[in-house]
């Protein structure tokens, strides 16, 4: 499908989604996402994510089953091991892991919107993944340009 | 340069590119986002991709010397080993580790376009790395806001 | 904050950032972006990163504590170390780690930009991140798509 230029038809919406965590998790904001494109009444264009921490992170996972979860916080416990001597120790043994966590995932994620669908496919949900040991308020940008709805 | 707002000058295009792999490989789709960009008559804007998949994903890596693919799904094996006890072992022994693969590499990729070209390095190639050990058929979301040629 | 389409509103900006680096290091752009999104007049919009090299990379990571940089260099090289035997190794013993490194990073960023400033968050900076021994000339493309100053 091409839409091509049509005067005016092109907008943006921002929004802020507030996400509590408790400790290492995977967190489901796929519903809350799809709530908000409802609500602004997007129809064709580009959503982006974008997360304003250096400790936490976003992830496009599997959906069904939660034992992916486990396993792929198990394997982000490997490759950034606390147990490991870091310069960096001021903040606490979780830190550190938590930012190369973060580095090895992602900040941003874009994902296109056609028809006021999120083009997802079946098995994917939209993540936020929580690095540190306590809980914390994480905050996610939302940014939406495209065409709305009259 | 700067393009200042030019009433109704932005537009955009969404296209599904459809990929058959056959086991753990690097897919070059250059040319294919390439012919499409051309078919489409885009000039300047932003160009992203989106794979509907969480066992498969995207990369942008060097396109020269084939040597690199190899050692690349070499690395990712080493990072995420299929002969560690998962959880998440009901879809066989080379998903989850698939799944780690795909959180650590990408799901969206945004190419800024100039003048009808994708602003790629000279070795920059965009890939789809499949994880599984079977065949699949991927799909790549295709999306492109910006101008077009009259 | 919800902007409806606005006739002619929406418009683009280009840019070719250029940065010297030597050896293996998180170089801050934090300021050279914020600059240019000051220069162009930009008021809301998406601004996208896209570094054209696979051997150097982009990461959003914490600016405060430099040790964190350290702990992440030393991390990015147990993921991927040098001593292991690769298949291409005609361009030195620090490339294919260096092709690793960037596949497990970033070679492109979307910051979403409100009133003028990029939302990131307090401890956000953003980075280029050599993977190279030898001083190298990267290019970093910034693309901003959205509304501007009179």
């Amino acid at each position: 499908m091409v839409t091509k230029p049509t005067g005016g038809a092109i907008g943006q919406a921002f929004e802020m989604l507030s996400v509590e965590t408790s400790g290492p998790s995977l967190s489901d904001q796929t519903a809350a996402v799809r709530v908000w494109l409802a609500h602004i009444g997007a129809v064709d264009g580009m959503l982006t994510l974008f997360i304003r921490h250096t400790s936490a992170s976003l992830l496009i996972q599997e959906n069904a089953d939660p034992d992916v979860h486990t396993d792929l916080l198990d394997a982000l416990d490997r490759l950034a091991p606390r147990e490991r001597p870091y310069v960096h120790e001021i903040e606490g043994p979780d830190d550190m892991p938590a930012h190369i966590k973060s580095a090895l995932t992602q900040t941003s994620l874009s994902i296109p919107v056609q028809a006021g669908r999120m083009l997802l496919g079946t098995w994917q949900g939209i993540y936020v993944v929580e690095h540190r040991d306590r809980p914390h308020r994480r905050e996610i940008a939302l940014h939406y340009l495209g065409t709305f709805r009259d």
